[in-house]
């Protein structure tokens, strides 16, 4: 199987996104996220999703090429980015670095991102946070695929919840999770594979629980841990819909077409040293260590092995995807990656 | 059974905490918190905590009469709270209007308390700042009793995690649990019952999973959710203990000697508009109202019901309780409450 370096397949899905109509600012922040999921062997969020993101452009849903537009009050420890429609990373690439700045400068800071499209996981985001040397919180909502815990009908996204923190020269700790028990995705998976699912997992269109794919795909998924996670999922419609003025899940699915969501994310920042002295952050390790001692995997494990693996021998793409990226370059959008 | 309003149960709360040996100021803080939970039946948080109050007083782990220091930056939108040791509900009763100023006039803003001991249950810290017009997040390590997911000892703390979001007239959207499955409380319910636990509660001293609780609580609980949970509760160590420049869940068990655990605690609060106008917030209520027409129950509803029965009838007290409370204001202050 080709391998490429990281340059090397940034370089390839923007001259992709280019040539879909993408400005060279939209298709290097969105080449970026692509290019980091699959480096890290995160597939789910790597390049099989270009495919939908030209079909989002052809159907009009955004323009591939309009710049974020940035309120950042100087004496408010906030920050607010217009993305008019487009996919979100352009916007989250131009507020990073202002955010940081402003979380060091307050203590704390939070950034709203408006209207925009969203395809990135989020720990992409949170660690770009902690490379700027700030903590980091993010969340969305999503598309209503969810029921609330007690309830019988989906309402709630799978609302993803990430969070970074530096770790000196080390990598941060990092994680980012559905506030579902599993990813659509892997219902779906379950169903192509002709797979029942684990108990818990969701219910069907009557509201009863379900381990039949097709059953729960026409109802809903459940939030993980029960009405904990169900709390903290109905939380960040609140925080990163209601407090930021932008669609609830409920909203953004009647808002998609069926194409990309459409809704915003928060960020918040946190100054490491804001409360305490330097060396005390010495602490984190002392607790990651001792997590570690126990044999106990930290959540960003897998993917730092992974792109530990791809800085030394190169990320392998299959010979198909190669081709078909070339084709596309040439015009034919359509063609699905895997 | 005897029937109180709250001001006449907080009335001998307080009465009865001077007589432990605590100032005016402290023994009114630490009565309120213990009465609104005894008002909201929440009776693991109400007044059976005050005899382990007056003992750690007694034993010298406080001192009673300490004001806490307030280091409040103008230029920056967090505040800093030592607690000198004490209890800490005085620390935020002084705490939470400069902080509900600050995120007014920064948009975001965090508060430590410091070196604080902490009793009480989160919920009435968020639930005062919404009562002041701010959104809120809080959450404190406690002590280590909790294996992180895949371990297989115990390291982190129950972890509470509680947020609260102010809605118009109508009482906050509020909820707060700890992140392991369950309070070590009801672990130490079960043994006292001779019952086996669910599954997924807890482990042995060698890490496996047990359902006797005798074995667990030698053992270590679990975090709620699996692998989610425990990182939300690494988290919640990462913030409100490194952070914040105080003790690990594990450095409280060290220092707490079998008293109050001794730790600090983190508050934010969110300006609610901030972002948005103030007609958004409407939208809070369209997506509160959309879980409860599926039948789900909100997270404090059943404290809220509990409320507004104590408004209408008193909060029932039994007569042993209200004899051992007048016994304990002559200086008979080992007696236990239920």
């Amino acid at each position: 199987m080709p391998h490429l370096t990281y340059p090397e397949l940034h370089a390839l899905l923007a001259a992709t996104l280019r040539a879909g109509g993408y400005n060279e600012a939209h298709a290097a922040a969105i080449a970026e996220v692509l290019a980091r999921a699959e480096r890290d062997q995160c597939r789910s969020h790597g390049i099989y999703r270009l495919t939908g993101i030209l079909k989002s452009r052809r159907a009009g849903q955004n323009h591939g090429d309009r710049e974020p537009t940035i309120d950042n009050p100087p004496e408010r420890a906030i920050l607010k980015i217009d993305a008019h429609g487009e996919f979100s990373p352009l916007a989250f690439a131009r507020g990073a670095p202002l955010l940081a700045e402003k979380a060091r400068r307050y203590g704390i800071a939070a950034m709203a991102i408006n209207h925009c499209l969203h395809l990135s996981a989020l720990w992409p985001e949170v660690e770009t946070l902690a490379g700027l040397g700030v903590g980091a919180l993010a969340m969305c909502p999503s598309s209503a695929y969810v029921a609330p815990a007690g309830g019988n009908a989906p309402l709630l996204g799978t609302n993803p919840l990430a969070f970074a923190w530096p770790n000196g020269d080390a990598p941060p700790y990092v994680y980012d999770f559905a506030t579902s028990v599993a990813a659509r995705g892997e219902i779906e998976l379950h169903r192509l594979d002709g797979k029942t699912l684990p108990d818990g997992w969701g219910i069907d269109a009557d509201g009863a629980p379900s381990r039949d794919p097709a059953a729960v795909l026409a109802g809903a998924l459940l939030p993980f841990g029960g009405h904990k996670g169900s709390a903290i999922s109905t939380m960040i419609e609140i925080l990163a819909a209601v407090w930021i003025g932008d669609n609830l899940s409920s909203e953004s699915s009647e808002a998609d077409g069926g194409l990309a969501p459409n809704h915003g994310t928060l960020h918040i920042a946190l100054d490491p040293v804001a409360f305490a002295a330097k060396d005390r952050l010495a602490h984190a390790d002392k607790l990651l260590a001792a997590i570690r001692a126990q044999g106990a995997r930290l959540p960003s494990e897998r993917r730092y092995a992974a792109r530990a693996a791809a800085a030394k021998e190169g990320i392998a793409i299959s010979q198909e995807n190669l081709d078909r990226l070339q084709r596309m370059q040439q015009g034919d959008l359509d063609l699905e990656l895997h």
